[in-house]
């Protein structure tokens, strides 16, 4: 089976303009198929700042009355994903970008939730596997913008990672899919301070040691977790560490990388 | 040949949500390939002048800085196109909403003018025919947002007549194209404010002899005439009238058809 690169890009990336150019230059550069997601940065917040929508975060997330819906749809697929296209087609790289509304990309509900409304926040339920295929074999490079539909009319807000996860997975029986999470630091580190104690590898085993020994930094977990959870399901590699260096972190010279 | 209908609907009609719906209905119930490409509305303006950024207009035309092209690019491509394919989907259409940018739909140069700097305003150099056909075959309706870009990375504020004419005038080698532009009148009317007086069909023959008897409204001779450049550039007819009343346009028993 053929490779495919499904790559997230968190929003500090996307706020900066020289680190994301460095990205983009370098998605440009990938063999074979890839796939690229992005978060939404700071710009959200900022716009809903001067509009004087107020935002409520909870456990990082935001939750999404119908203002700041309207924020999100407009900065992510609008301002964000046109001009990575825009970019990305400057770069030579056949480029589409894409809502999870549309041609039915991403089909999600809304958000259900014991004590917290979170509003216009969707989770996932499917991805439309066929239209990736297709628009890959006609050689375009899909950027998705962390935004899904429940089919009834109604666009949700949407976890990026959750989104990469899903699309993985999804095409996990297609290709040899691998899950790349680009943010600011080199992977996963024996030390968060020191940026030299890159772990290169893991596996359910080490990382089993790595949490009794409780050497592993508490944020990175859920993550680690996350990709386990992809890995289960079909993909075959997850790799995670600065998303400038993506090009480095699919031939494996930098980054961690996590395996069963 | 198989028949396509590009519509273009106006920003007075993406402003009102039920007009807006109805549209949207009468869209979905479509016969055959369509198009729909959607103008800005008022949105971009109200959005501009929350956030202070002035506005110039000439003649109609927006001149568009960077702070504005940010305006449009969230308002067109984000929120007002996401909410149509969202609100397509919901009525079993597959809607995939685009810009120009996305997958190179439409090249455009900046515009170069004798004494107005428009800013970042495009005209269009060509669309790309082969991707609109892939995607009409795969059942995608597209919808389009009035942005381009020049292949260099930059996005272009386009109007949205134009991106309509040249699309249809592109596609018509492979389709009897049928171009509608959707207002909020019922056609040409023989007296502006007699609702009764419409012009069920206009040729040329029959134009130049509204236009030399001064009894055509002036503001609609540049449409008009922009109509026949359509027709002359293979489109097989041009039909204006009121946008909700898309099925019965494309039926004739409604607004205004020209043809050569």
């Amino acid at each position: 089976m053929e490779n495919l690169y499904v790559i997230k890009i968190g929003g500090n990336i996307v706020d900066n303009h020289a680190l994301l150019t460095e990205c983009l230059t370098a998605f440009s550069k990938i063999k074979g198929q890839a796939i690229l997601v992005h978060g939404g940065g700071k710009l959200a917040s900022s716009l809903a700042a001067e509009l004087g929508v107020a935002q409520t975060m909870v456990e990082g997330r935001r939750i999404t009355d119908a203002a700041t819906l309207k924020i999100v749809t407009m900065v992510y697929a609008g301002y964000i994903n046109k001009n990575i296209v825009a970019q990305l087609q400057a770069l030579g790289l056949n480029a589409m970008g894409l809502s999870g509304a549309d041609a039915n990309l991403i089909k999600a509900h809304q958000r259900v939730h014991a004590s917290i409304d979170y509003g216009y926040v969707g989770d996932v339920d499917g991805v439309n596997v066929d239209l990736v295929q297709k628009l890959l074999a006609s050689n375009i490079s899909l950027v998705i913008a962390p935004l899904t539909h429940n089919g009834e009319g109604q666009l949700l807000n949407t976890n990026a990672d959750t989104i990469a996860q899903s699309i993985a997975t999804g095409l996990s029986l297609n290709f040899n899919v691998h899950l790349i999470y680009g943010f600011e630091k080199d992977g996963v580190l024996l030390d968060i301070n020191d940026p030299n104690s890159l772990i290169q590898h893991i596996n359910r085993l080490s990382y089993q040691k790595l949490k009794d020994d409780k050497i592993i930094f508490e944020g990175m977990v859920p993550k680690i977790d996350n990709a386990f959870q992809a890995l289960d399901n079909g993909v075959k590699s997850v790799i995670i560490g600065k998303a400038e260096k993506m090009n480095e972190l699919i031939n494996g010279t930098t980054g961690t990388t996590i395996t069963k």
